[in-house]
């Protein structure tokens, strides 16, 4: 039985704290940026969390994401909201070429990605802090999560996303109940819409990383990795970087877990993969910026990762360079061909941002930068179903002469 | 860790058995019908499988499909294949009118559906019995999940599927490997096909119930929810109803599980759902017979459940009739109006089978069929996801005045 939804759980947080300049916040209020318009991060009294919560009690729980509630924001149990987040499985790929490379198969949480993660969380605390309105840019999974827990809650949710946006997304975000606008622009456009709204004291302004608590749900990739390793880090993992809010959950998730003393100072290489046709961090990364210029004409199959600007820039950046690990850029083609190869070589149906984490990982073998014996982790962020997959048509009657030798 | 699939682990199974005449069949054997035209099960020393396998150490491992190998046909840990069949969750949902509904959300498992309960367990032992080429009649998710571990074994795979299949499914299957063929007729039509070329030896029919694997996987259902369930059933299940091998499948379940000492002889009233255009079983159920007819020009939005004539009819009118449950028909309108406000009001997107389940349990809400205390669980068989939506289009020029009053 799952007690993690409805058992009373001690809390650690003690403060928030800029990204930039260290200030720090006062936790159990509604905030978005720092006053340094940079984002907030959650801090916890982390000895306190080791000494209550022993490894193997941790071990003895449900593993969904709500096991982890002493390293999560959430302070009142009546405030847990769950749609059923379950531990995403880890699926070995042979398409990789690589001897030892899994995919972190995201697509299985509620509403079909790991937006569910970050979005469970931040409901959660819009909950628990009283929010009743909340707007949000998205390219499209994330809209979906939010609308679906926000349902759940009764809070009322308006949603901005680019004109091209997947069908399915939209849809579903209408579907469960949210108001679904489409814009002539970007996502940061469609950010620049709510943050006018909010501004005017329209909405609470959901968007990833000026909201400070997506990234902690976010984090629990890193925790729940961590944990489905044996408590080892793998030596690299791939992850498709849009606003890139996973890859630095995973990275404060990794701190924690030393403080804590769960495992040692050991890293993975933090590779952050962006399409070629919109590679921000890419090319920050390879001039030596810590900041990113906005990616003018920012175009490619991979939606959710078609984020010209990134208000985290300088914490992907710094997490990618500390681990030693490389920001890189992978075409369309590559992209398509990996989806397709990994669909039939091993039965799995990737998104194409999952695709392009596979293709980054073959380019990334291919160039010596990974050897085909290290432990890799590639982030498939949501499921394949909801991408258009190419017609195949052949039909059949019944009523004719069936040619079996040509079926 | 998760060592389900790579531990070696003793097998218990004995031999299989006639469904109709009890006849028995030797195990580890290429089989489709019994001899008297009927499904074939597998029987296991359940005495011994209890006393090798505590039910602490089942608890102490990971809540996958495979954590029940004891309980399963494959042999050889090598002919495990897998692509992540997680424990699905169960979700409460306040759609329903109930205190205590849970809807079991199998559109979590690969593919998208719980079709890979059945088909994992199938292509594992088409694996261990030197299958090299498989074909099957599908309503669309059964194809996907084939194609997709079939894949992944290097099996050959051809399906067909009624005209009118979803197209997701139809290019879902194409993508993962496998050649899909469009039949202008229904499931059974299709399954005369593969009947035809089985006959000829042209390959290997995995109907369901003409194999006696997929209804083993399918058990994993029933013997999941009295895990997660803490070791006890529910009041009553609601189960979308074609060819029904998942309820035969859980009943077999739950009467493993009494013999091994787990549960007790409490089974839960099992309601088999049906669409009013496709109702074979319930026109059965009420004229108190034991086959059902074909259904005549059968049609409804659940294609999964679109099902003229099951060869498992009478083990599904049996399990219904034993357990004091019914055979329930919805309607098209009521079905569309469930999916709708489960999604509307829990962020739950329900697959057109699973809000069939939902539209029978109000049905039986309001006519005291079932009390609003019991508990009750609802499967939703697959993710909303793969299902038609209908468009949401509300379209911002973020040029123009946005009137902020009216999102
Ligand atoms: C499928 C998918 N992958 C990757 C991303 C990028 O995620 P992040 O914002 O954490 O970089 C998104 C974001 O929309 C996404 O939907
Ligand atoms: C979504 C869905 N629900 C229910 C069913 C019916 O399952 P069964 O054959 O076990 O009755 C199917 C079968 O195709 C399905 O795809």
């Amino acid at each position: 039985m799952n007690d993690n939804l409805d058992a009373d759980r001690a809390t650690f947080v003690t403060h928030l704290e800029c990204s930039l300049t260290g200030e720090h916040y006062e936790a159990d209020r509604l905030h978005n940026l720092s006053r340094a318009g940079r984002p907030l991060l959650v801090r916890y009294d982390l000895a306190a969390v080791a000494a209550a919560l022993p490894r193997d009690t941790l071990e003895r729980r449900a593993t969904d994401l709500w096991r982890w509630r002493e390293l999560l924001p959430v302070r009142r149990t009546e405030d847990v909201v769950s749609l059923g987040e379950i531990e995403t499985p880890l699926v070995p790929v042979r398409a990789s070429g690589g001897a030892h490379v899994l995919v972190k198969d995201e697509g299985r949480l509620p509403t079909g990605s790991f937006k569910a993660r970050g979005l469970v969380m931040a409901v959660a605390m819009a909950k628990e802090l009283g929010v009743t309105r909340i707007a949000m840019p998205t390219n499209g999974n994330a809209g979906a999560a939010l609308a679906a827990y926000a349902a759940r809650c009764g809070i009322e949710t308006i949603v901005f996303c680019p004109e091209d946006t997947p069908e399915v997304n939209v849809r579903e975000i209408a579907m469960q109940g949210a108001r679904v606008w489409r814009v002539n622009g970007l996502i940061d456009d469609c950010g620049a819409i709510v943050g006018k709204g909010a501004a005017e004291g329209r909405w609470f302004d959901f968007s990833t990383l000026k909201e400070p608590y997506r990234i902690e749900g976010k984090k629990t990739m890193g925790l729940e990795l961590v944990a489905q390793l044996g408590w080892r880090v793998p030596d690299a993992i791939f992850y498709p970087t849009g606003g890139g809010t996973g890859l630095i959950g995973m990275w404060k998730a990794f701190d924690e877990l030393e403080r804590m003393g769960w495992i040692g100072a050991k890293r993975p290489r933090m590779y952050a993969v962006q399409a070629a046709g919109c590679a921000p961090i890419v090319r920050a990364f390879e001039a030596g910026e810590e900041h990113a210029e906005r990616w003018e004409d920012a175009h490619t199959v991979a939606a959710g990762i078609r984020v010209p600007r990134a208000v985290g820039d300088f914490l992907i950046l710094r997490a990618v360079r500390e681990s030693g690990g490389k920001a890189l850029a992978v075409g369309d083609p590559a992209i398509l061909a990996a989806v397709d190869e990994c669909a039939r070589r091993d039965g799995l149906l990737l998104c194409p941002e999952g695709g392009a984490t596979l293709a980054a990982y073959r380019q990334a073998l291919r160039s010596g930068e990974v050897d085909e014996e290290e432990q890799v982790v590639l982030f498939n962020c949501a499921t394949g179903l909801k991408y258009p997959m190419p017609p195949a048509d052949r039909t059949l009657d019944r009523h004719g002469d069936i040619d079996f030798d040509a079926l």
